[in-house]
C-alpha cells in the first residue's frame, strides 16, 4: 500500500462535514423529539460487547455474526462492535437492580457491519435510533410502537411517501405449517419468504421444493403470502382463505381487529396495511412490521417487531418486548428525493472584525462576549480577513477611526450601514433579538 | 468462562441508564451550546480508521498505539478504533475539496483505549468533545480556544473550581536545551517533565541523569519548570531567570503579553496561569494548556494546544492548528462533587390512563395525541396499571363512568380533582401550557 492510500479513509465509513451534519442532526432531532413525547427515555450503550452476546440467538442469525467486526482485547476477551442493539438491551434489562415496568428506552448511535466482501462500498458504519417497550405484551403496546414509528415519518413530512407493512410471525408460521412445512424447516421457510422480494418466483419454488413441498402447496403459500391490504379487509380474506389457518390464528386475527381500532384513534390506520409476506429477523415472536418507500425504490427504510422470548435468554428476567429501529440511511435518501431536507448552511450568523486589531480588538471581543451570552452564534475575526462580507448575515467591522469618529461599519444582508458608538448598544440589542 | 460471565458487560465499558444519561446530556448540551456560540461547526467522524493513521506521529506516541483496539477487517485492512480524533481531522482537512479558512470544527463522540492490563476497571470507552481552529496561527486564535474552554467551565458553574495552566512547548524546549539536553533526547526530556506529577523527585533526577545531565543542570530545570503564576508576573520571572532563555524565547514571551491582554478582554485572565511544568503530548508545537481541579484531586480534566505541523503529515495542505479536548469523565466527577449536576429524574410529566380501556381508551389516545403535538411528554397506559399516581406530576384517569357522568379524575402533584368533560379541554390546554 502506498503512502497516500495508507492515510485514506476506509470504504463504507463516512466522514461527515458540517453542511452534511446539520441535515443528519435535523432528522435526529425530529426522531428524538417524537419518541420522547411518547415517554421513551434515552440510554447509552457500549459500542463494544462480548461476542458471546450474539451467539445465543437462533441459527440463522449466524449470517449476522459473520458480518460483525470482532477482535480480541489485551485481556483475550473476544469482542464485537455492536451490529444491533437488542442483545445489549436484553443484557441491560437483566443487569438492572430495580425494575419498573413498562420500560420505554431509546437511543441514537452507531452500528457496525461489514456486510459483504464484494460490495465494498456499502456502509459499514451507520446511525440508528432504536426504541423498545419492555415488560408489556398488550396490543396497546403494539399500537404505541406503530404510532410512534408512524409519527416520526409524519413529523418528517413523509407520511404520504411511506407505508407500514404489518404481519404477525405466528400467523406466517401457521400458514407455513398448514402448507406442510415441518417444524425443523420453519426457519428455512421463513427465510425464503423473507427473501421473496430479492429472488425470482422460480427460485422461490426451487427453495421450497428443497424442503420437500409439492407444487400445489407452494402455490398455496405463494397465494397466501401475496395477501395484502387494509387490516380489516385482509383479516376477512384470511378468514375466507383457509379454515384451519383462520381457526389456529383466531387470537392473532382478533388482536389485529383491536389493533386497527387503536391505529384509527392514533390517526395512522391509512398508513398501515397487512402484508403476509413480511418475515424479518429470526428472534421475532409476534407482530412484525416494515416501513418502506411506497415507490419501492429504496426497500425497507425502518422496521421492528415483537420479541417475547429473547430477553429471557440473557438472564433470569423473562419479559416480553417490542421494538423499532429507525434507519437513517434510507430515510435520508428519501427525504433528499422529496426535497424535504432543509438546505440551510452551517454558517454562523454574525461576524465581528476590525480594521486595526491592535486598537479595536477589545471592542470586538466585548461585543461577541455579549452576543454569545445572549445565545447568538457570533464569530470573531482571528485571521485579519475582513473583506468576506457575503458569508454572514450580519458583518460588523470596527473601522480604523472607530475611536476617533466613534463609528462602526455594519453590513446586514449586504446592506452597509455606518453606526455611531452611542447608537451601538441599542443596535446590538436589536441584533441579538433578531438572531434568536 | 461460565454462561453468566459470557453475557456480562466488559470492564471499562459503561451501560448508561436514563437517570445517568440526563446528567451526561445536560453537560453535553452546555458544552455544545458554548462552542457553537463561538462559531464552531459540528462534524462527525468515523469511529474506525486505518491503523497507519496513528503511525505518522513522533516516536513517543507509540505508547498510545499499543493502547488502541486494533484488528483486521474482512478485506485485511488493519484498523483501529479511534483513540483520539486529531489524526482523523487532519485526514478530513486533506480530503476536503474546497477549503475556507479558518476552519472551526467540533464534535462530541466516543474514544477507545485499553490503557492498562493491570488496572482493568479503567474506562476503555469515553466521551469527548474536541474543538479545533485550523488554518490560523494567530495569538487571537490561541485566545479564542482558551476563552471557549474557559467559557465551558464557566457555563457549567465550575470557573471558581478549576484553573487553566498554560505553557509553550518551544519555551519548555528552550529551557531543556539551555540546560544541555541534546536534540535527540528532547522527547525523552519532555516526557520526564510530563510525568513530573506522577513520579518522585528522586525518580525525576534519576531519569534526567540517564540522558547525561549533571545535578546542577537538573537543579536548573527543576527550578525553571517550577515557575508558575499569573502570565504577566511569570513572564517577568522568566526574563529574570536566564538571559539565554529569555532571548531565545523573546517572541514567545511577547506573544504571552498580548495573550494576557486578550484573556482579560474575554474576562478569563484570572482563571489562567503560566505553569512551565506543563508538557503534554508529542505533537504540540506552541501553546499548550491543561484545565485542572484547583484541589488537584482529579488531575487534568481537559487540555489542548497548538499543533502546527501535524496536518501537513497527512497530505499536501500545510495548515497550523490549535485544539482543545473536553473530557467528560473528570469534569462529571467534579460536578458531582460540587453538587452541580441537576438530579432531575428522567420521568415523564404526564400519564394518561383509564379504568375501562375497552370503553375509554379512545379518549386517552386522543388526549395524548394533542399533548404530544403540543410538545408535552405524555405517557399513555399500555399495561392497565393505574394506581401508580406518584410517579408523574400529572396523572389523568378516565373513570369507568366517564361517558355516563362525563368526568375524569385528575391528580396533579398528589392533589385529586374531578373534572367534567365540558371543562376538560380548557383544563388540558392549561396543562399543555404549564408543562412547556
Amino acid at each position: 500500500m502506498n503512502n497516500k492510500s495508507r492515510l485514506k479513509s476506509i470504504n463504507g465509513f463516512k466522514s461527515i462535514y458540517p453542511d452534511e451534519w446539520i441535515k443528519l442532526q435535523y432528522v435526529q432531532k425530529i426522531v428524538e423529539k417524537t419518541v420522547e413525547s411518547f415517554g421513551f427515555k434515552r440510554i447509552s450503550t457500549p459500542s463494544i460487547e462480548r461476542r458471546s452476546l450474539y451467539e445465543v440467538k437462533p441459527p440463522w442469525s449466524e449470517g449476522l455474526i459473520s458480518q460483525t467486526f470482532s477482535f480480541f482485547d489485551n485481556q483475550k476477551n473476544f469482542l464485537t462492535l455492536i451490529p444491533e442493539q437488542t442483545p445489549t438491551r436484553a443484557r441491560m434489562v437483566q443487569e438492572l437492580k430495580k425494575i419498573e415496568l413498562p420500560i420505554r428506552w431509546y437511543d441514537t448511535s452507531k452500528r457496525w457491519r461489514q456486510e459483504d466482501k464484494v460490495k465494498n462500498d456499502r456502509a459499514k458504519e451507520f446511525w440508528q435510533t432504536d426504541i423498545d417497550v419492555i415488560g408489556c405484551n398488550s396490543v396497546e403496546s403494539d399500537a404505541e410502537i406503530l404510532a410512534c414509528s408512524a409519527c416520526i415519518y409524519k413529523n418528517l413530512g413523509l407520511d404520504k411517501e411511506v407505508e407500514i407493512s404489518i404481519n404477525d410471525r405466528k400467523l406466517l408460521e401457521n400458514i407455513l405449517f398448514s402448507a406442510g412445512v415441518k417444524l425443523s424447516d420453519c426457519y428455512t421457510a421463513v427465510k425464503i419468504v423473507d427473501d421473496k422480494e430479492k429472488i425470482s418466483k422460480t427460485e422461490f419454488y426451487k427453495r421450497f421444493k428443497k424442503i420437500n413441498l409439492t407444487k400445489d402447496r407452494i402455490d398455496f403459500i405463494y397465494k397466501a403470502i401475496s395477501l395484502n391490504g387494509l387490516i380489516i379487509d385482509c383479516v376477512k380474506e384470511i378468514n375466507a382463505l383457509n379454515q384451519e389457518i383462520a381457526e389456529k390464528s383466531s387470537k392473532i386475527l382478533k388482536r389485529f381487529i383491536r389493533l386497527s381500532e387503536l391505529l384509527k384513534w392514533y390517526g395512522i390506520y391509512d398508513m398501515c396495511k397487512l402484508d403476509l409476506s413480511i418475515a424479518r429477523g429470526s428472534f421475532y415472536t409476534g407482530i412484525i412490521f416494515e416501513i418502506s418507500d411506497k415507490n419501492k425504490n429504496l426497500g425497507a427504510l425502518s422496521g421492528g417487531g415483537r420479541y417475547d422470548w429473547l430477553i429471557s435468554m440473557y438472564g433470569k428476567r423473562n419479559l416480553p418486548a417490542i421494538g423499532f429501529g429507525f434507519g437513517y440511511m434510507g430515510t435520508m435518501e428519501k427525504l433528499k428525493e422529496c426535497k424535504l431536507l432543509n438546505s440551510s448552511s452551517s454558517k454562523s450568523d454574525i461576524f465581528v472584525s476590525c480594521e486595526n486589531p491592535q486598537k479595536n480588538y477589545k471592542m470586538a471581543i466585548e461585543l461577541v462576549n455579549i452576543l454569545r451570552k445572549e445565545g447568538c452564534v457570533a464569530e470573531v475575526d482571528i485571521i485579519g480577513k475582513h473583506d468576506d462580507t457575503d458569508r454572514f448575515k450580519v458583518f460588523i467591522l470596527f473601522k480604523n477611526n472607530f475611536y476617533k469618529n466613534s463609528i462602526a461599519e455594519i453590513i446586514v444582508k449586504g446592506k452597509k450601514k455606518i453606526i455611531k458608538i452611542n447608537d451601538f448598544y441599542s443596535f446590538s440589542k436589536k441584533l441579538r433579538t433578531s438572531q434568536k
